[in-house]
């Protein structure tokens, strides 16, 4: 798997223009100029600009066309008018990719969005990748290759660059994008490259997140996320990433509805379901920090490229509140807290009576004077207790020198010696030691509960770039499965499709009189259900044409003729198929499950236990279609509602692989039909105690088209 | 109501005797004589040490009994094995305060538990009090009194002091005292009192609350809680704060089985039940912070003394990703975003065409550039939206010198204008300009999510501060109530007691024959439902001891018949009293109720829609006995099923109005019998629809005598 070879000329461009170059360095059109020479890059660098025949001390160009040699990336800082102009040029030229600064497209209104389109088209001719419009561009620091107009390299004097290093960064706004870079710079964490897609005309942050995933100078990759174009494109990006072992973190806002209205309004995108996202990042192992500030304590967490081989973790406090409190939040984020073994609490003992070794490590009041008890102490859990991560909370003793001078080097011994290992230190230290421990593979956060977190991002991070590879396949859909076809939509052709599907359906039949549903009932066996056939009555119980326990062929057939005497008093002129007569089940738990067609990522499976559960409880779990059986497990798990399919209270334990089963069935089934099905709704799937199975009892299958637009 | 006299001495002592003093001003008796003198403390120091007749240029005394004049606070910083010789000498000198420093007793084990016992009732019977032991002691700024041993002070080439200022600070733990006022101190916030209470053989972090509510040079109260030895006296402490207007930001730990195990271990106390104490600092407006850096944050935004008149927040973001972004977090937190008014908008759009202006503001790629317009949108908000609290991102602008001189006065300008609003800025910059802006009145966090709870945090404390007078009161107990008596748990025993109580009970009668029960039914009405009343069968139900539905006279003769002969055959020789006939109610919502008696707290009411809503969701709210009829309603309202009361799914409206009364009342017989009474189990209590009422079907009553410990 290689990455696209089109981003390369935007990233290792071998020529650049800047097409309204200006001579202020300060100006849009004078920056990328200014601080591409400032970084030395080594390549031409050809300004533009018709009144004037040097820039910045380069021989200027009145045209594009004029340019002597090839160009490989034209940055274009003109006011929106010229840019179409440009960008023509720029086709002519064979420009390979354009970084279009200027704003007043999508984002300005329907003009904007009509003039967008024409430069996407003419850019999509020449074969040309664009970056933007209205995008805060990109820089690479290894060719030092500066297309951005940002006035954060002013920082510190000018010096406002940060180092050169394994973080790459994707962001769809560009001041988020400068300021996660600020966040990072005055870290001391390095970055490689940096691009911000604006009004994503072409390139997306997907293409990014692909091409960081095969670019060797990229270890980590950071992505901001207002919404994607393509989830197809967004979720294979995530996986390159991953089975080429990078970590992805991610931030995307839009959790609430005001939040995800500002973003609709700000990026003019579809931006489909904040849920469906959530649900794409966990399934391809992307790591979505919630805030800024944890994004980039995670990100730094990052850099020694360690995971934890496993949960534990030991905690070793001077403070033994301060060792609960790790402790707490280490239980909250599944992390585990086990305990040391005796022996080597009784050591522990031996050396300060009043510690508590268990774990959380109590190193109590000699921890704050005797610096080689506490290094005792560190080394003794991560040797002892085997933890494959250690916190260790330190309070200010960075700042008392006569203590970190014993500290410091007796830190950095343990950190060799146990190379294998996540060690976090929690201190309220000035940023340069914090900085200096970072760089030396401690992970460093002031706030304990924090240090807790990166550990458990790594675990999580860990676990999903170890298993990359160990997914299940989705199930296979069976050779002539029904495809969901419009005005099939009653029950008896939503259970037909199920099945053809591979779902379990309930035994049933249809019947289009008395004496049908009553031998038909015979077959099945009693009790039965029998239910109105009607593709004009949608909400069949509410008319009173729904019978259930019918326990004999006399039962069936008066209440035959009871349904069809309701329906035809409650809905006269609809249409009447007769009936459906199915097996009644007990001792089954009722479930559902249901696909919807997310407008950006396509077929999202739903599970749960159905009824108030999902109604008033929200007790539901996600996944984006197909998934394989193991997949389908764990979102099982994931309902709180799962002790009742577990044995809770004294009832059976409920055939819970059958029901994965089902589920992953209906994933593979919903993926392959992903452009024509809109939503299925399996309710309820019955599932029965262990090793009899289960199935859909009743269901409703909406084919794409008869609905006008997405459900969410 | 005023503060407890007798911690005067510790905060403002007249006279302070070092008890076990060091020449060494670094040494754990040196460091109090040291840093007083330091700090200017006035009044007479009283070296105490036999070897030494002159201590830091001070006179030294070879004993306590030779100081020449009254002790008001006595240091105690020698060995455990003198210890109680020293509190001796103390008693005797009638020293009114005694900080006790030394380890070794009731966290070291037995021994040093009764020589901790033996050291308070020293100090108890000469109306002595005393902090610790193994404490790391007291400062207290203003005088300059400082009685602990912490390093911290060496910080910074020992200017390692915080400000004088309005927070006061109480913490269990020594460790998590310092940790906090460095962080406090490194954000440039000042300090009035500092006081640690390490293993609280006296004075606990309560009795430091009720102090500090009644300060005068205290505005903020800051505390570290492990566990109380008495939740009434914790409770009392924080109402008195409350009353007071001031806010009480507490940090407890133990959430987790690990955690709290540690800190029982770390204290060697009983710590009670987190949900316990969880419930009381949300009934008695105390703002739980659930990390060290969150604490921090939330004091520091309180040092302004605003608080946001109501939910209402408005967002102005140079990015309007970050904008929805704090969108998401303020409405996940309970804030409102409400939109921008039309005209305003438009004005908006007239400044800046690609501004977002309805809120979250997005001021688009010029709010970076031009910072008139930057704050324009920042006024307009506060001045057109009229949002009771604003929060402005504005990302690294601190760090471009020519727009932060513009920004900068532009900010405090509008600061000074709206001066009753919150406005809270987003930005990564040096501390330096971060601790100056806090200053100056802005609440400054470089995360803008945290900004956000910041925000929240204050409407949640201004809210609990207004409406500390505006409580409904706890119902009154009816005289005669019931007390819940040994051997009467017996269902109805139970329900006599809740309906001596006033809480209405299901129209039922006792019956000791076929024909009794006859009567009884035909008496309350059919349906009834027949339950086998027995001393010696708890779970009646699981022999057969309950007949439902009966319709007539001879199905609840039968039903008599049918029941004894069951139990007979189940539970050979166990007394059967009979039969208990109780109407049967149809139409209703079950719900449960219930008291647990926690060990530190008193008794806690839990309220929940019973079965597996309780058993396997764990959907339910809790609240200390007593209250009144308003925090009933809130507590109905907390839990998520509550829709299921609410008219969900076509379900009729239940009457919400006698649930809550019910709720009300069982907390006030539960707080009138706190010491009597271990438990209470009302399953279920059926709310009936609106109008109808409700009443308690079934129910135990556990008076305290009855269980060996504590229910948690």
């Amino acid at each position: 798997m290689t990455a696209p070879a089109s981003l390369d000329p935007l990233f290792y461009p071998r020529s650049i223009a800047i097409i309204g170059a200006s001579s202020d360095a300060r100006k849009i059109g004078g920056l990328p100029v200014h601080l591409s020479k400032l970084r030395g890059y080594s390549s031409p660098i050809y300004p533009v600009n018709p009144g004037s025949p040097e820039i910045q001390g380069l021989k200027a160009y009145p045209s594009v066309a004029a340019i002597d040699g090839p160009v490989d990336c034209a940055v274009v800082a003109v006011p929106a008018p010229l840019v179409l102009g440009a960008i023509e040029d720029c086709a002519r030229k064979k420009v390979r990719v354009a970084v279009v600064f200027s704003s007043g497209f999508a984002e300005a209104g329907e003009e904007g969005k009509r003039n967008q389109d024409r430069l996407a088209a003419i850019a999509r001719e020449a074969d040309m990748r664009v970056i933007g419009p209205n995008a805060m561009g990109a820089f690479s620091l290894e060719p030092g290759f500066i297309a951005t107009f940002t006035t954060a390299f002013e920082h510190h004097g000018g010096k406002g660059f940060p180092e050169i290093g394994p973080v790459s960064l994707a962001s769809q706004s560009g001041a988020i994008g400068i300021h996660v870079m600020v966040m990072l710079r005055e870290r001391g964490l390095g970055l490689s490259k940096w691009v911000t897609t604006g009004n994503q005309s072409d390139i997306e942050v997907s293409d990014c997140i692909s091409y960081f995933a095969a670019d060797a100078k990229t270890k980590t990759i950071v992505a901001y996320i207002e919404g994607a174009k393509n989830g197809r494109k967004l979720a294979d990006a995530l996986a390159l990433a991953r089975a080429n072992g990078k970590p992805v973190v991610v931030l995307k806002v839009g959790t609430s509805e005001t939040g995800a209205l500002a973003t609709a309004a700000h990026t003019a995108s579809l931006a489909g379901s904040d849920v469906a996202y959530d649900t794409l990042f966990r399934q391809h192992g992307a790591y979505r920090a919630s805030t800024l500030a944890e994004l980039v304590d995670v990100v730094a967490a990052l850099q020694h490229g360690r995971y934890p081989r496993e949960r534990s973790v030991g905690f070793v406090s001077i403070s033994g509140g301060v060792g609960a409190l790790m402790a707490d939040k280490a239980e909250a984020i599944g992390l585990s807290v086990p305990a040391m073994p005796d022996a080597a609490q009784e050591r522990m003992k031996v050396i300060s009576p009043l510690a508590g070794p268990r774990n959380p490590i109590d190193t109590a009041a000699p921890g704050m004077s005797d610096m080689k008890m506490t290094l005792s102490f560190i080394e003794t859990a991560i040797a002892d207790g085997n933890y494959a991560s250690l916190c260790a909370f330190l309070t200010h003793l960075a700042y008392i020198d006569r203590h970190f001078t014993v500290l410091r080097p007796g830190l950095m011994a343990i950190r060799k010696k146990y190379s294998d290992r996540i060690i976090a230190l929690s201190m309220t230290l000035p940023a340069d030691i914090r900085n200096a421990l970072e760089k030396d593979g401690f992970i460093v956060c002031d706030d304990p509960s924090r240090a807790v977190e990166c550990v458990g991002a790594l675990w999580r991070i860990g676990e999903a770039l170890r298993t990359a590879a160990a997914k299940a396949a989705p199930p296979s859909v069976p050779a002539g499965a029904l495809a969901p076809a419009r005005g099939a939509a009653g029950e008896q052709a939503a259970l037909a499709v199920l099945a053809s599907a591979g779902i379990p359906v309930v035994p049933h039949a249809a019947a289009e009189s008395a004496e049908d549903a009553a031998a038909a009932a015979a077959r099945i066996g009693f009790p039965v259900a029998l239910k109105l056939a009607s593709p004009d009555i949608a909400h069949k119980s509410d008319i009173g044409g729904v019978a259930l326990g019918l326990r004999s062929a006399a039962e069936v057939e008066e209440a035959f003729a009871a349904v069809m005497a309701r329906a035809k008093k409650a809905a006269p002129g609809a249409r009447l198929d007769g009936v459906t007569i199915a097996r009644m089940v007990s001792g089954g738990v009722e479930t559902i499950m249901g696909v919807n067609r997310d407008p950006v990522l396509g077929p999202l499976v739903m599970f749960g236990m159905g009824g108030i559960f999902v109604e008033v409880f929200r007790d539901v779990a996600f996944r984006v279609a197909p998934f394989g059986i193991d997949e389908a497990h764990a979102m099982i798990r994931e309902i709180k509602g799962f002790p009742l399919l577990d044995g809770a209270r004294g009832r059976p334990k409920a055939d819970v692989d059958a029901l994965a089963n089902a589920l992953a069935r209906l994933s593979a089934y919903a993926a392959a039909n992903a452009d024509a099905l809109q939503s299925v709704d399996v309710n309820p799937f019955i599932v029965l105690p262990n090793g009899e199975g289960g199935f859909a009892v009743d269901a409703l299958v909406v084919p794409r088209a008869e609905t006008a637009s997405g459900s969410h």
